[in-house]
């Protein structure tokens, strides 16, 4: 087999065997193919597509490029969430205490990442002690009685895709759906995953920017599911305005704890119960997602959710008392209120904006290794469809930082008001399964 | 600029500026921009394309990228001609003396490539003493006394065309018109020509397989030649069969030699004096293609046509006896005569395979410092069209190698017999001007 011809193959877009496809990731992975010729061959790919089984051949050719996760010895059915990413998305906050409420075991493994705000585990570790290393035999001991464990990932999970990507970042072949898919769909399987929910989002602060290509991702991923026997629901949420108030880490923390409260935004608040209620509808705790998403929400006004919450903080070593008392949580020093220039109705908030004002302020890294500032952040006090008038505030930054002025203007730049009245977004556009 | 950004602006089919392609192809040279960036990019544009401009501009970036010639102080309009390769191409032996006869002055550089048979320059050093090699000013001093010259390229012409046709050859983005028009134009440019004649080959034993394709190519070449001011001719030429009946070196030679004594193969005779005729007229020595045809074949049959192919290889220090006698060109220890196994017509001779044979045989390179063997080729007795009888001579092997198992079968593999009366092929399609 040689590379070359490999990639003249796909460019003809002819359709690759699993014995390639594995000649091409693994080869890749033992530095035996060069990277000019796996961006050629990306590019073709972007261009002339692949197979549902193709995709999943690739995705399970990641996936035994590495180590994999084995959860056979937690009790139950394990089912895993995945978000495509978002400006605001707390929504693992939410969603792991909730659907292990109804005793569906879930383990999440997060990565750090880049990103505008950090990720769950970032998120969390704005609690004060709270510890996302363990070792695999206190994790599963954790799952089987709490049915809940929220940790970094440690081991060597899906290496070829890990390469592989870090290419496209530079060779323009981020953007195409069959790599997305099979990217997504091996670190779920490596992490032991046996059934996933997938929140794909949509709009101004998503990777996809319609909602046919949310689609086209979302049916991917789970055909995905079916060949590798991991049913899989995607549900195509909207992005396209900052989700929920809240933007950084310890104010994403105190929303989700609102949202677990029966407090929250509306929109964070049938997101996350539409995901959780999913989720347990796929561990089998209830027959049909109308029931799980009534009983969920009962689960939350009985105050049990927010209970499980604090369980979670305690069993991983945090500090329970932040959770009864969140503005203990890390406050910034400086708080900077964006006021409305004109009177009208707020039709757009770009949510990319919000995220990268919120990383100027402190609350993303834009380089590996850089720090978080648990504290910075950005409320975002006027949603889409809301009404203003001159110098009322329209979202508030918070940040320890003092050249704040380039966060300030992006911020800004994130709203546009409206002379007529603008209708609110729907939170959720699809659900495929 | 960033190299990700061009990238992904070609992917979108959006046009480059010359700032863009300078940028990337003086990057790639001084190895600022990464082998897998190029590779991708390439890719990209064999799907995308470019305008003409765009190819225009990749083809002066080329140019740039290394030495240029000057042939300033040779008088006269310099001609250059250039074929896109074939099996059997001799053309050049041919119309480089009949050209400059009629006081056309032309300089041929040549590199030695590889290829089934040795390129121009390996065929003229089949005749013993004949020098490839000469200072510029001895080839300028030459050509404005002669009218003519074939040396070796020794300047550094194009260096990131190499660069990137060697990324081309291993990442299948070879088969690129962008890419192939801008590197056989930036050659030419790089030269010293004022205007160029293309031979453009289409068939079995060419790069180009279709006649479409073929004339896409010229068409883009021309258009680049316009926007360089470089007035450019191509002329698409029938290599579906080999051209004449000799493939090799030495034997090449021999059948330069009876074409221009007049007594050659009819296609090569109607090939090398259609591209003769159109770079006479090109160099302003007649007004139109018809009367140059004339005159350049009533120049073969008073003999002057042969007598300056022997002032060539005299002026460049070969000996001219063997242009009288060329039965004294190297021979072969072993002939193998392929004979016809049915009655029947020639329907059809591989070119690509008879090619493939003769460099079997000794008479090509596989690799770039493989030793050519002046003797070794194939003599072609039955042509397309041709009526042959069961045991009768189709072909000839010369080869001074005693294991030609693998070439007789190429070359017997090559000839396709049919039952049915098959017309002679057609030697020109189309020119385009």
């Amino acid at each position: 087999m040689r590379m070359v011809n490999l990639i003249q193959k796909k460019k003809r877009g002819e359709i690759l065997t699993k014995e390639e496809i594995d000649f091409i990731v693994q080869g890749y992975v033992r530095d035996e193919i060069p990277d000019y010729q796996i961006s050629a061959f990306l590019m073709a790919v972007y261009f002339k597509g692949m197979t549902k089984e193709e995709i999943t051949d690739l995705t399970m050719s990641f996936v035994n490029s590495g180590d994999t996760v084995d959860l056979s010895k937690i009790s139950g059915i394990k089912v895993d969430k995945h978000s495509t990413g978002g400006v605001g998305d707390k929504i693992s906050l939410i969603a792991v205490p909730l659907v292990a409420s109804v005793g569906v075991p879930i383990v999440k493994m997060s990565g750090r990442g880049l990103g505008h705000t950090g990720g769950t585990i970032d998120k969390l570790e704005s609690i004060k002690g709270f510890k996302t290393e363990m070792s695999i035999e206190k994790l599963i001991s954790n799952v089987n009685k709490h049915k809940m464990a929220i940790v970094k990932q440690t081991q060597n999970l899906t290496p070829a895709d890990k390469k592989i990507y870090a290419l496209r970042d530079v060779t323009a072949t981020v953007d195409s759906i069959p790599l997305i898919a099979s990217s997504i769909m091996s670190k779920k399987i490596a992490a032991g995953a046996d059934r996933i929910v997938l929140d794909v989002k949509v709009g101004s602060g998503a990777f996809m920017k319609t909602v046919d290509e949310a689609r086209e991702l979302a049916r991917t991923m789970v055909e995905i599911g079916k060949l590798t026997n991991r049913k899989t629901v995607a549900i195509i949420t909207n992005m396209s305005q900052p989700l929920g108030r809240e933007v950084g880490n310890a104010n994403e923390v105190k929303e989700a704890i609102e949202v677990l409260n029966g407090n929250g935004p509306e929109d964070v608040t049938v997101i996350a119960l539409t995901i959780a209620s999913y989720m347990a509808v796929l561990g089998e705790a209830f027959k049909n997602f109308e029931t799980a998403y009534d009983e969920l929400n009962k689960i939350i006004k009985s105050g049990k959710a927010l209970e499980k919450l604090k369980e979670l903080v305690m069993i991983q070593g945090g500090d329970p008392g932040l959770i009864e008392k969140p503005e203990k949580l890390p406050k910034a020093e400086r708080h900077i209120e964006i006021k409305a220039s004109q009177k009208g109705y707020i039709s757009e908030i770009n949510a990319e904006s919000i995220g990268v004002s919120a990383m100027l302020l402190g609350a993303g890294r834009q380089k590996k290794d850089d720090e978080i500032d648990a504290a910075a952040g950005i409320t975002v006090t006027k949603k889409v469809g809301d009404e203003v008038n001159p110098g009322e505030t329209i979202c508030i930054l918070h940040t320890n930082l003092t050249n704040y002025e380039e966060a300030e203007v992006m911020a800004r730049k994130a709203f546009v008001i409206s002379d007529i009245k603008v209708s609110p977004v729907k939170y959720i556009y699809e659900v495929i399964e």
